[in-house]
C-alpha cells in the first residue's frame, strides 16, 4: 500500500485530537484513503510544553519549514494570519496539499490561496474553518455543484447562540448570560470577537465566496453583534412566535451579493429556530434543491478534528489516484453590495405619545421612505399597563433596503410624537 | 474545453428536470466540471409520448443500449431492478460512469454494483437514491471518511412523515390522513410501499451499507409501518412531550449492525422532531463529530435532479482530471443482527384491572424478562375518568432487546389482570 506523509502544524485543542485520531484510526483511514497516512511530525512552538495527548517526542519539532519540506499533506492548525500564510505557501511550493481550519486567514486571503493551490496543482481543503464538524464547505463546494445557490444562512458562532438561548429559556439579561458563558468556558475573557459578530463574519466571507464563486473578504461583510439585545427584545420575540438568533447571511441579489452578520427574528417553525446551545447549522437555498440544512457541533477538539481528517482522506486519495479538489475559480466575480443596499424585512419597536392620529403619522414616515409595512400593532410590556401616557408600537415591514429603513428610523427619532425607537431587528422569512 | 458525453435513461419527473437543468445551466456546469456536459440522448420507452419539458426529437431514442455505448456518463432514472441493472452493467462494460437514483436496485444489488464499478475503474454515484436533495450519501461516503460512524437515523419517507404530521397537528385518524395525502397526490392509490415502510427500508439498507462498509440488503432490514398508529397514540405522545416519526435506523453494536424501520417516539427537542411534511432528514452519529444532521426535500423532480447533477459534475471532473469516487469496499463486512437482537427503549401502554397490587405484578413481568423499567405512570384518556374499572398504565423501559420485550408483551397479554396491551413503540433518546 502506498504511503502519504502527513505533517501537523500546531498542537492545541484540535491539533492534539487530529494526532490522536491519526494514530488510533490508522487502519480505517488507510482503507478509505487508499494509502497509509504516515504522521511524519508535529510542529509546535515549544517541544517541551505539556500536551493533551501522548505524542512520541521524536515527532515534535520547532522547525515547521523543514517539516513541511518532507510532507505530502500539511495540516495547518496554528490559526491567525502569520506565520500560517507563509507555511501554507511553502507547502504549495513544495508540492504538498494543505488542510486548514484557519477561518481568519481564509476570510482575509482565501481567493489568493485557492489560486495558489490551483497553480501548484495541489489541494486546499478547509472544512474545519466554518462551523466545526458541520460539512457545509463540502455541501457548497461539491454537493450543490449541479445547482444555483441563492442564499446561505448560518448559525455559525456557538458562543452567541448559547447566550441567546440562555436569555430565551431563562429570561437572563445579556450581561448575565455572558457572565455564565464565561464561567463555563464557552466565552473568552475578552468576548469581543464572538459577541460583536467578527468570528461569524469571517465564516460569512468564506461561505459567500464559496456559494457565489466570487471574491468576498472579511471587510466586505457588514457586522452587527448581539450586545444591544435586551431581555425585553427576547421576551417580545417569544410572545410573537419568534426566537432571536445571530445569523450570517450571504444572498445573491440581481445586482450582487449581500454578506452580513446580524441578529434576526427567526420564526419558530424555521429549521434554524431549533438550533440550540453549542450547535451550529447552515441553511442553503438553491434553485432546484430548494432548502437544505446542515447541522452539527460547531466547535470542540474532536468534532473539528473529524472535519480535518475527512479532508485529509480526500487529499490523500488524490495523491494516490489522481484527481483534485474542486478549484474555487472566482469565475462569477460578482460585486458585494454595500450594507445600505442589503434587503430584509425589519421589526421596529417604538415608544410613542398616546395621541389621536399618531398611527397615521408613524405609518406615513415609513411610506415616505418607500418602506412598505406588513403589520403594525400596539404592545404593552407586562406591568406597564396604563402606567404611562405612552404606547409601544411594533411595526413589521416588508422587504426594504437597509438605507431606506435607516432613513425611516432617523426621521422617526426626530419626530415630536415619538418618545424613542427601542429596537430595530431583521426578520427572517419562515 | 474538453467534452463529456452524457446519456439520460428515463424521462419522468426527475429525468425531465435533469434534461432541463443540463440545458439551462450548461455554462455553470461546465465551469464546475471542467468540461462541457454534452447531452447525447435520452432513452425512453416511447419517443412519441408527451414530455414535461421540451426536448429536441433528435435526442430521443428507444435504443438505450446503443445510446449507452456512446456515453461517458450514464444517468439511470428508469427505476426498478430490470432493465436498469443490465443497462448499468452495460455502461460499466463500455467504460462509462453511472449516476443513478435507483434505491430499489441499490438495496438489492448495491455491493455487486459497487464492485463492478471499481473493477471497471469508473464511478458509481447515487446521491438521489436516498432522501432526494439531502446530501447524505455524500456525508457518509466522503465528509465522515475521517471518523467512525456509530448510528444513522433518518426520516426518509415524505408520505409517512406527512401523514404523521397531519395526525399530530389536526388530530386526524390514520385513515383520514392517508385519504388526504392521496387526494393531494402525496400518497399513491396503493400506498403499501410507503405506509408499510418498504420504501424507507430500501433507503435504510443503502445507508447501513455505506455507514458501516458492510453488505446490508433490503431483506436484512426489519420493517414496521405506521398503519397501526392511532390518533390516541399520537395524542398521548404529544402529552408526554414526544412526536411520532417513522425512523430508519442503522446502528453499530458490538456484535454487528442493527438495521430496521419502525415508528418511534421522538422527544420534541431532538433535531428530527422538527422535520415536517415532505422534508426528509438524516442524523448521523459519529465518534469524533458527535451528532450531525442533513435536512432537505426528500422528493420532487427539481430537488432530486439537483442531487443527480452534483453527481454528474463529480463524475465528469474525474473523466477530465483523473481520480475517482470513493470505492465502497465492503472491508468491514460486519454481520446484520436479527430483529430480536436489536436494542431500543420502548413505551408500552396497557389497560389493567384497577386492583391492589397490579403495578407490582406488571413490573414483575418486565423484570422477569430482564427488561428494566425507566418510568411507569397511570394515564387517563380524556373523557374516560372514572368511567371504567380499568386503568391505563404507561411503562417506559430502558434499553432492551426486541426479543426480551416481545417475551414481556406475550406474558402481559396472557396475564389475568391485563385487559389489553394497547401499543408498543420504540423511544428515541434526546
Amino acid at each position: 500500500m502506498s504511503e502519504v506523509n502527513v505533517a501537523v502544524l500546531g498542537c492545541g485543542t484540535v491539533g492534539s485530537q487530529v494526532v490522536r485520531l491519526l494514530q488510533e484510526q490508522s487502519s480505517e483511514l488507510a482503507a478509505r484513503a487508499g494509502a497509509h497516512l504516515n504522521l511524519i511530525g508535529v510542529a509546535v512552538r515549544n517541544v517541551a510544553a505539556a500536551r493533551e495527548v501522548e505524542i512520541s517526542p521524536a515527532l515534535l519539532t520547532q522547525d515547521a519549514t523543514a517539516l513541511i519540506s518532507r510532507a505530502d499533506i500539511v495540516i495547518e492548525l496554528i490559526g491567525g494570519i502569520e506565520p500560517a500564510r507563509t507555511y501554507i505557501l511553502e507547502a504549495f511550493a513544495a508540492g504538498a496539499s494543505v488542510v486548514t481550519g484557519n477561518k481568519a486567514l481564509l476570510a482575509a486571503h482565501g481567493p489568493e490561496l485557492y489560486e495558489a493551490a490551483a497553480r501548484a496543482n495541489v489541494d486546499l481543503y478547509y472544512e474545519a474553518a466554518v462551523a466545526g464538524a458541520v460539512p457545509v464547505v463540502y455541501g457548497l463546494r461539491e454537493s450543490l455543484s449541479g445547482d444555483q445557490i441563492t442564499a446561505v444562512l448560518g448559525i455559525v458562532n456557538g458562543t452567541t447562540n448559547y447566550i441567546l438561548d440562555e436569555m430565551t429559556t431563562k429570561g437572563l439579561t445579556f450581561e448575565a448570560a455572558l457572565a455564565q458563558a464565561q464561567a463555563l468556558g464557552y466565552a473568552e475573557a475578552d468576548p469581543t470577537a464572538d459577541v460583536e459578530g467578527y468570528d461569524a463574519a469571517a465564516k460569512c466571507a468564506i461561505l459567500a465566496s464559496l456559494a457565489f464563486h466570487s471574491r468576498v473578504c472579511l471587510d466586505d461583510v457588514h457586522v452587527q453583534g448581539i450586545r444591544h439585545i435586551t431581555a425585553e427584545d427576547i421576551a417580545s420575540a417569544t410572545r410573537a412566535g419568534f426566537v432571536v438568533k445571530l445569523i450570517a447571511t450571504a444572498r445573491r441579489r440581481p445586482k450582487g451579493i449581500e454578506a452580513f452578520v446580524a441578529p434576526a427574528l427567526v420564526p419558530t417553525n424555521h429549521p434554524l429556530a431549533g438550533v440550540h446551545g453549542p450547535f451550529n447549522a447552515v441553511v442553503i437555498e438553491a434553485e432546484a434543491a430548494d432548502r437544505l440544512m446542515f447541522y452539527g457541533r460547531g466547535a470542540g477538539g474532536a468534532p473539528t478534528a473529524s472535519a480535518v481528517l475527512s479532508d485529509v482522506v480526500a487529499a490523500a486519495a488524490h495523491r494516490v489516484d489522481g484527481g483534485h479538489a474542486p478549484r474555487e475559480l472566482i469565475y462569477a466575480d460578482l460585486p458585494v453590495l454595500s450594507p445600505g443596499a442589503t434587503i430584509s424585512s425589519f421589526q421596529v419597536q417604538l415608544l410613542v405619545h398616546d395621541e389621536v392620529g399618531v398611527l397615521t403619522e408613524v405609518t406615513g414616515i415609513f411610506a415616505r421612505h418607500g418602506v412598505s409595512i406588513g403589520s403594525v400593532w400596539q404592545e404593552e410590556a407586562p406591568g406597564e399597563k396604563h402606567a404611562t401616557a405612552h404606547s409601544h408600537l411594533v411595526v413589521r415591514t416588508h422587504a426594504a433596503t437597509q438605507s431606506d429603513l435607516q432613513a425611516t428610523i432617523e426621521e422617526l427619532t426626530q419626530a415630536e410624537f415619538v418618545a424613542g425607537v427601542h429596537s430595530v431587528i431583521r426578520v427572517e422569512e419562515s
